[in-house]
């Protein structure tokens, strides 16, 4: 089968590779679309560490093709998404549910300490307990469900009550899933900060009450002019810049969500008597559960989300390439790729 | 002023009366709109026990046109709506903001132990700590903040999680409400189930995923055929009947919602043996907060929720007769009062 | 090995069987002690429907003398604590770590839809991912880590806030490891009631702050004298009348929660507008998770919980008959097995 | 009446002022006990605006000597606590229980936009809303009563599950309550680390399971030593370095709280990649709420908090002068002053 190998830093070759077999509790899907994520252009650029070559890709969906003996919940034909953590479900963290934190991550295709073969490929072997099936949703919706379940457990750390005002820093493709997540969710005012016009408009017409730019003037002027209160400030651009300026927004009682992915041994400046005074949090958010991952796959059949508006550029998988170029420039928002074909 | 009195059971009548003048931290409002409401159709038949005579109506807007002297954060022209209940501040749920459970209540024309004169009628005299700013959203709709309110401490009680299942029973104002209000907050497959057909088909338009005719067989059937679980039922009609229904239809992890009100000595039959095995809850649901209430005020002005549709007709002060008529015959849903003329 | 091995209703035999070996995951621990539950006597009496021959015991604890190639976090030697339920892993329930509502039960010795052979034996066979380590901790007290994790997934249910006042109803083992978890869980006031004299007194010993006799006097009665208010009321008999008499004493607000495990196809009545009115919740709660089984024994590690007083029979494998009977009388509190000897 | 009076920066005088008569919603409360607290210290040297002269003390006790006419819940000879804060019930805050965030402060004796006289005098003037009856507990004890609500609202906002595992970093006064309420509400092992040997040695005896010397190695050291988790870094000094510790102990997953009121205008630095990475929150804690004030008062009644071993010291009204100095040279633990003599 086809399979997009990261070879080394900066090297992506489409290859052939041995189609995968099912273990016992294993299915094998057919994979429908994945879609392209930071996280893989990381992988890709050797600042997410892995061993080469890996197959990346982890927002996959597609149809189970094979089954193990041991699996009785999935058949052939069956649409499904994929969970691409394999949660080892002896660690604390496991048994409660929080797999986000599992102590011994293993990823199909995306950052883990062990790295399996993901998606961007023909096929992808994976466990059964990691799939969800999404009846008649497209793959490419189903695609969203990973980056969707994070958002959702966002929003869940964020512990909002309906009416609560949200800022949202940032309106990349998470920033877009977080605003809708938000809002399916009981946000009141939500306010989007974003340098790009282009997605600022798409912003506004995802339902952000109000979208900013934050180069024409101080984001905290231009949130004072809107509203009273901030609830919750959301960082979905990964710098320490704008976590402070995220941090710096949030009225007394409210929250900060670390969200976006910062680089590595950096560090950011709080005034701890105003975050005591104040009576601030500031939470980080880290991945997805099997529990947000369901949930997700339960809005997006419910059309709670829109994702068709954010899907940019559709490929094969000698595309990922391409896909990889144009984040590089900033261009479009999802890149989605179809390893079998539209 | 003019006002629409209830001087004994089922006699209502518009009579003059001296326009009140405020006491220090007290405003006079200028009613909008005020809508009427179950409660008062109940004081009306004196199903509510209350003192003869009084001025219902507890769903109101209107503007500020006179402010005590110890008023600071309210001025004349101000657009406000009322939250009808006086806490009294010095009980143990008054001070957790639980003023719905106050041990002391005072309404102004609702349900309470003390009950001063309502809104129907040209002017009315509130506290200032009962008013919330409604900038410009219109009478109308803020009149629907009172009610709102009730389904958003209605949702606070359920404790859904975005993407869970509900189910509500009963399609009238409330209902319809209860639906927007799950819906703003993160519900994902909702069912209504109603046996008026014109309000099962505004259910849909209003984002029901599902409705339901609980006429043509039994509602368990229907739900079990749409979906795999209920995590959340809702009554919103009012009978012991309904109630067994909800808890009955509520799947293992789940919550029943008594919201209708049901009549005062009757009882429901429960199995405990279900409730403990399959771990359920049923959850009683009292009246709102003001806390809820500035949020139902936030939530109309961001349209996350649907008043016109749901405003059937509309009145003057000397159409609350009407309204009650049209009530007994299940004509319309909701009634909305101009004592000041539209 | 010697088992306990139950061959039909109202027979228990202490016969030789073949030792466990593991799978590959699994481990064989050695039973140091295991109690005696009301769930074993259903087993034994037919009111728990199970196919014989059957093995019960599910409160236990050892030494692990044996492990699958697949096993990494334990060794020979250990001392542990078995979780005594097999999660699917694979129902929704079990991804958020409600292990308690699995779909697809299967129980080491206790009730399930499959039922394994339980800890009343020299060896058991469990699941490495079931092992909790107990440090030196005793074996005798480690056997209340089943029963405890119950009674803190109860306090969870029942959402405390610090102070609150409890009204425990019903003093046998369970009960009394209820007024414990609840008095380390922040209850303010905590009534306990009872009908045995010195269990009454033991609940005062275990830091009850009042204990009433209910055949002396209404319960209702005692509670109003004794307190303002009944935040939480527990009821931990298992009987239809305990359960209406703890809802009756639930003040505005608060919530009863139904722990006891009541008699099939029964029912109680309730009250629906004083469930609105007052606001009140009932709770069902069954058994625990693999969270609350591990805080039970990092509880009982902390000597936050006293488990000598509560064992009161101290026997062999062929003691379970003793245990049975006894029970039957009433007479004493928990039985604890040592199969291996003291 | 006598009154300890701040006349200017670290001038203490002892002068005869006027006695208080209630207005119409007052009491007048003669104070049997109240306690020095970090906030008159920071008030006299300064490091707390305020106008001077002023009378300081907002952790007070006493008897109900005169109300106002219309007061009804109090009456002359009641024992009370005072809430020291003047909630004004009309912004958000307040109406949803967040006293301590209300937009509006007004204090008695203790910090805030507005202060009134506090309670280092023979008698005090209080609204009625902010009493709580403390039936026979010692004056001494319910002096204790408004920092252990300060200390219930941090435990509240660290939201544990009973059996986490806490750290407190510093045993002053507040560390000590801090500890209890901690373990009063379910916390499992508690590691307090405390640099004065005899304040090590009371934690110890209030029921920390284990206590650290931080000057005799990294406190990280020593954590990891003692256990595997901590899901709690309480913050109990007031310094960005020790607020910096208590982060870098944090595990995946758990709460860092910030407690101790840190200097105005200085910073701690975090690194962002971590707080997202491990999913870490920091959480302010300021001040109390009506609801823990309750709370606390229940707690102290109920003896789940001994406050007898943090009282060092016990002076009349010109002993004030004598606490301050020995505040100054870290000497003894919480001072009370009595006012009206023992
Ligand atoms: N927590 C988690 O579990 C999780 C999961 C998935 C992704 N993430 C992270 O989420 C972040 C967002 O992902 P993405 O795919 O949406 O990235 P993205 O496409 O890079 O989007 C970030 C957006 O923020 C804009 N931006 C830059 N500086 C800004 C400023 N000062 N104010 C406002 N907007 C600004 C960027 O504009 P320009 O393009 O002009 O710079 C860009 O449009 C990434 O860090 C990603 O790694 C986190
Ligand atoms: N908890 C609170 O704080 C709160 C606040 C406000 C209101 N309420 C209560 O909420 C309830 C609903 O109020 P509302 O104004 O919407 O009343 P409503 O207009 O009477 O609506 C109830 C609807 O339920 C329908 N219904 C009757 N039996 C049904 C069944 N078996 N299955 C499904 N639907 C059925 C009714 O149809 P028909 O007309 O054909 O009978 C009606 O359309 C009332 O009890 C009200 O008192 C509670
Ligand atoms: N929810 C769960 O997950 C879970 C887990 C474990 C156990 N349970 C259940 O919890 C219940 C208690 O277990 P247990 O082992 O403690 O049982 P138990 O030994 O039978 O204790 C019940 C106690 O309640 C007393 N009692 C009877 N009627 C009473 C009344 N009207 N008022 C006050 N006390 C009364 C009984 O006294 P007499 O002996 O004189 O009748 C007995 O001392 C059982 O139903 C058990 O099945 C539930
Ligand atoms: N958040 C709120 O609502 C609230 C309410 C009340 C009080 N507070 C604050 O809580 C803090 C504690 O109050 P307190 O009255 O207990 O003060 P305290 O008596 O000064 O206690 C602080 C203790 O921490 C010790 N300490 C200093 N450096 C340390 C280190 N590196 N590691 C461990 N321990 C260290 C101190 O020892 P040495 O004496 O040797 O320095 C002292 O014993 C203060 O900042 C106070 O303002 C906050
Ligand atoms: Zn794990
Ligand atoms: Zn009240
Ligand atoms: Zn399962
Ligand atoms: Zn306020």
């Amino acid at each position: 089968m086809k399979s997009a190998v990261l070879t080394d830093e900066r090297e992506v070759t489409v290859s052939d590779r041995e189609r995968p077999t099912p273990g016992d509790d294993d299915v094998i899907v057919k994979i429908g679309a994945c879609g392209v994520c930071m996280t893989d252009y990381h992988l890709y650029h050797g600042t997410f560490p892995a061993e080469f070559p890996v197959v990346p890709g982890h927002e996959s969906a597609g149809e189970v093709v094979a089954t193990g003996d041991g699996v009785s919940n999935f058949e052939e034909g069956d649409r499904v998404a994929v969970f691409p953590g394999i949660p080892c479900g002896e660690c604390d963290f496991c048994k409660e549910g929080k797999q986000n934190l599992c102590e011994n991550t293993v990823s199909m295709g995306g950052a883990g300490d062990e790295i399996l073969d993901g998606a961007f490929a023909e096929y992808l072997r994976a466990p059964a307990q990691c799939l969800q099936d999404i009846g008649d949703l497209s793959y490419s919706a189903a695609a969203f469900a990973e980056p969707l379940a994070c958002c959702i457990h966002g929003v869940d750390r964020a512990d909002i009550e309906s009416g609560d005002t949200v800022v949202i820093v940032g309106a990349g493709p998470i920033g877009l899933l977080l605003l809708q997540a938000f809002r399916a969710s009981g946000a009141g005012t939500i306010i989007v900060s974003e340098l790009v016009d282009e997605r600022r408009e798409i912003a506004t017409q995802l339902g952000a009450d109000h979208v900013v730019d934050p180069s024409a003037g101080a984001l905290a002027d231009h949130v004072d002019e809107l509203v009273d209160r901030v609830d919750v400030a959301v960082e979905a651009v990964g710098l320490p810049t704008t976590i402070e300026e995220a941090h710096s927004i949030t009225s007394p009682g409210g929250t900060t969500l670390v969200f976006g992915v910062p680089p590595q041994n950096e560090s950011i400046e709080i005034d701890p008597f105003e975050l005591y005074y104040r009576e601030l949090e500031m939470v980080g958010v880290f991945a997805l559960t099997q529990n947000t991952f369901s949930r997700a796959v339960t809005l997006l059949q419910g059309d709670r989300i829109e994702t068709e508006r954010l899907v940019t550029d559709e490929l094969g998988l000698d595309g990922l390439q391409t896909a990889f170029d144009q984040m590089e420039n900033n261009e479009g928002l999802k890149k989605m790729i179809y390893p079998n074909g539209r």
